[in-house]
C-alpha cells in the first residue's frame, strides 16, 4: 500500500544553544514523507515557491518520494525560523513568513486519490479537511496537529477529527484540546471527539496509543545528544504511516508496531539538523536501533 | 534477605484541587517501609514525637514492619504541609516543623545491622551517612535524594553518594545535581560520583535505570486518577529495595526487575491519600497490574 503525505514544506532557520543553520529544508510534509519512505511508497502533496532549491527537491526523490503533487506557485517559499533554549522542550517561534501558503488550496493528483493510507501532517485543518474532501475511499486516515490550530482554528479542528481514524498530537496539545490535565483521560476524551486512534506524544518520555479499549506506554530511546529536535514529531507521525502502509492490514496491534518504528526514525532524525541524518538512514541502521531499543526497554 | 529502611516519619496536611486531609501518616521511611514490606522483612529506623498516634504505628505493625528502631522523642512529630496545585506535578510546600527531627542522631539497633539491604529514603545526607557508619557490611546500599539536600547540602550528598551502590532521584534533580540537561547524559555524570547504578524518576512518565554500560527505560503505569501523588517517589523506592531483599543476588536483571516492583506499588499507592491505599494492597493485587502493565507496555 502507498501513503499520501500532505503538509508544510518549507526553508527553516533554525538556532540552538550550541549551533545556528540557514536555508535548511524543513515543512512538516518534507519530515513526515522522507520518514515514511523508509517503509513504503510515499506521494507528497504541499506547495513552494519558485525559489524552492533543486538540492531540496532531490533529497525527495533520492527517497523515492513521489512529488509530483508538490504545486509550484509564484512567490516565496513559507519560511520559518525558530530558536531552542538550552532545555531543548522549550522552543520559540522568531519568524514566520506562510508566503506561497497563505493562498494554497492542495490540489490531490488523479494518480493519488487512492492512496491507502493518508497522513495530514500539520497544517491548517482546514486544508487538512479539503485534501480528505479529494480523496476516494481511503483506508486509513491520520492527523497531526498543532497548538497554533487549537487555539485559532478549532472549529475546523472538530470538524476534521470527526473524520480521521487516528489524531496525533503532543501531551500539553492534548490538554489544550481537552482542558483535562490527566494525559490518560486527555485520551480517552479525544477519542470520544471522533478518532478511533489517538497517539499523545510526550518528547524524550515517549509515547500514549490509545485504541478502542485498548492502551499502549513506551518510553522514547533513550539519546545522549539532541543536536536539534525540529520534526521529531513529524517524523514519529510519517514513520507509523509509512509502517501502516507496508503493512495489510491497520488494527491496534500494526498502530503498536508502527509507533515503534515512528520512535526509532524520530531519534535518528534528531541527532542532525533539518533532515540531513534521514538523508544518509539505512533500513538496516532502523532495524539495528529497533533491536537495541527492544533491548534497553524489555525485562 | 532483610531490608533496613531509615528516612523520616511525619504527619502530614495535603491540599489537592479537588480534597484536603489533614494528620495524614507521612514521611519517607513510613511510604518506603510499607512498600517494601510487600517484598520482604522490613526494618524501620526513625524518629516521633510522643504525640505520634497508635493507630499509625499499628499501620507499620500490620505490615509485619519492625519498628523497634523507632525512636520516640520527647517533643512534637516531624510535620509537613503541602498543596498540589490542579497540575499535580507542581507542589508547594506551605510548612514544615522539624520538631523532634531537629536533635535526631538515627541509631541502629544492633539486631537491624546485619540488615543485607540498606535504603537510605529521602532525609539529610549527614543522617544517611551516619546510618551507614553503623551498619556491618550491608549487601547493597540504596539512597534516594531530593532537591533541598542538592541546594543546602551538596558536600555531604556528594560525600554519601561515594559509598552507596544506588541512588534514587527524579529528573530535575538529576539536573540540578548534575548541571547537565539530557537526562542520559545526567545518570552517566551521577554514575561517575560515586554510585554503580543511578535510577532517574519521572513521574507519570516512568523512570530510567542506569548500570555499568546499561540502560533500562520504562513507562509508568497508566492512571486515569491521582487523587495524591505524596509518596509516590519513596513507595518507588521502597519496592525496589524490598524486591532485592527477596532476590538471593542483586545485579542489573534484578533491578529491572525491582524498578517494576516499585513502579507497580507507586501506581497504586497515588490511587489514596497517605498510606490508605498500601494498607489494604494485597500481592495479589501487585501481581495482577503487574501482568497489566506487562501487556500495556509489550508489543
Amino acid at each position: 500500500m502507498s501513503v499520501l503525505v500532505v503538509g508544510s514544506v518549507g526553508i527553516d532557520d533554525v538556532k540552538t544553544a550550541e549551533e545556528s543553520h540557514k536555508d535548511l529544508l524543513g515543512g512538516s510534509a518534507s519530515y513526515a514523507a522522507v520518514a515514511a519512505s523508509f517503509f513504503s511508497p510515499v506521494n507528497l502533496v504541499g506547495v513552494v515557491g519558485n525559489d524552492f532549491p533543486d538540492a531540496h527537491r532531490q533529497l525527495y526523490t533520492s527517497k523515492g518520494v513521489d512529488i509530483n503533487g508538490l504545486e509550484v506557485a509564484a512567490g516565496e517559499t513559507f519560511r520559518w525560523s525558530g530558536e531552542y533554549e538550552v532545555d531543548m522542550n522549550n522552543r520559540k517561534t522568531l519568524s514566520i513568513a506562510l508566503n506561497v501558503f497563505e493562498t494554497f488550496q492542495p490540489k490531490v493528483p488523479a494518480a493519488y486519490r487512492k492512496s491507502d493510507i493518508v497522513l495530514l501532517a500539520n497544517i491548517a485543518p482546514a486544508l487538512q479537511s479539503m485534501v480528505l474532501d479529494q480523496m476516494e475511499k481511503p483506508r486509513f486516515v491520520i492527523a497531526d496537529t498543532m497548538d497554533l490550530w487549537i487555539n485559532i482554528a478549532r472549529a475546523d479542528l472538530l470538524a476534521l477529527i470527526k473524520r480521521v481514524d487516528m489524531l496525533i498530537l503532543n501531551d500539553s496539545e492534548a490538554k489544550l484540546l481537552t482542558g483535562v490535565t490527566n494525559t490518560v483521560v486527555a485520551g480517552h476524551e479525544i477519542q470520544k471527539m471522533g478518532p478511533r486512534y489517538v497517539a499523545i506524544k510526550k518528547g524524550e518520555h515517549g509515547c500514549l496509543l490509545f485504541g478502542p479499549d485498548q492502551l499502549f506506554a513506551i518510553p522514547a530511546f533513550p539519546l545522549t545528544r539532541v543536536p536539534d529536535p525540529t520534526g521529531a514529531g513529524d517524523c514519529f507521525a510519517g514513520g507509523l504511516a509509512g509502517y501502516c502502509a507496508q503493512q495489510k492490514t491497520v488494527d491496534f496491534q500494526t498502530l503498536k508496531e508502527a509507533v515503534l518504528r515512528g520512535t526509532i526514525v524520530a531519534s535518528y532524525n534528531v541527532e542532525a539538523f533539518s533532515l540531513k541524518r534521514l538523508e544518509s538512514l539505512t533500513a538496516s541502521e532502523i532495524q539495528s536501533r529497533l533491536e537495541l531499543y527492544q533491548r534497553l526497554t524489555t525485562i
